[in-house]
């Protein structure tokens, strides 16, 4: 009988742990500055090895973001509880939470997928679909009315256009809140969608 | 007396010719796409008087996009008559129909500002301040009053996250109307901004 092999971390839990911590990383730092030599140092192992994890750069930022933005799609997941307009005030206080603790590397995921990276772009929309989607997938029609909503093409692209508005007063509120304190931002913030939609 | 010199041309009027003929190009162009080359063969000339009147490729595309931004202040400026309502409603007619005509030129200023050129950023975000402000600059305080603004730091929040909803909105209706007339789609726009500063 030979000795039983030194107990060895997994390669998929190895690389499952880089990824947390490259995700961390990410979090205060541009994809520019999220590098493998940063990771490396960081991870204190080698470039060799993070290559063997992860192939190219290209393909350790597309995994990093990739599960940044599924976290997020996690973390604003609405709760059971409460109106529809309750569950959707508290999905977007997570949302407000994450974009304040996570402000570089979400900043750097919008300008990316803005400035013509087709991975970014990629998961992007796909985040951005899945939150907005969600919304329609997640309700009963009941639910949905009570928003003031239905499931129409005008409906949903009013429901794209307050996405927008919702990520560019939430980066402008975190840059200068102008008086308005969270609660009121979620607030008005909830209660815009179906104003909007009012409007059709 | 010597023979009066043949009328050439005074060279500002020439840069003016040539940065026009820019202007037309980047309507149905990305900024990647407009090259001093295609300039100068639309225009007939040599690429080495194209960089004696823009100097390098970078002030070339600086000088183009600050006219397509000026030229997109200066049409969808407010008219005389009418409600402020109705002159909102007008001014956002003339948005449709500018992105509508310059669909490549606008998409690449909103994508290289987004993306971290520092020229596009800076010319777009004087432009949306500008489109936005001017709601505030061109109105007296009877008139925000009838649009149901104020001048205050959370209405202004506000504005800023309704031109983020208007610019998705009207792309996101060209490549796909989902039913919605151009009308139809004016109206909701124009309505959105006071339903959006009623909700603060």
């Amino acid at each position: 009988m030979t000795t039983a092999p030194r107990v060895r971390m997994a390669p998929d839990t190895r690389r499952e742990q880089l990824l947390e911590l490259g995700v961390r990383l990410f979090a205060h730092r541009s994809l520019d500055e999220l590098s493998i030599d940063t990771l490396a140092e960081e991870a204190g192992i080698s470039r060799g090895l993070l290559y063997h994890y992860f192939g190219t750069k290209r393909e350790f930022h597309r995994a990093v973001v990739r599960r940044a933005a599924d976290d997020l799609i996690a973390v604003t997941a609405p709760g059971d509880g409460g109106t529809p307009l309750e569950r959707m005030t508290g999905s977007l206080e997570r949302y407000v939470d994450y974009v304040v603790a996570n402000r570089e590397g979400y900043l750097s995921l919008v300008k990316g997928a803005a400035g013509g990276n087709e991975d970014m772009r990629e998961i992007y929309e796909e985040s951005r679909a899945a939150l907005t989607d969600r919304i329609f997938a997640s309700s009963s029609e009941a639910e949905l009315a009570e928003l003031g909503l239905d499931d129409t093409a005008s409906v949903r692209l009013m429901v794209r256009g307050w996405a927008a508005l919702t990520e560019e007063v939430v980066l402008s509120w975190i840059a200068d809140p102008g008086g308005l304190s969270k609660q009121q931002l979620l607030a008005s913030l909830a209660r815009s969608l179906p104003a909007l939609v009012n409007t059709l």
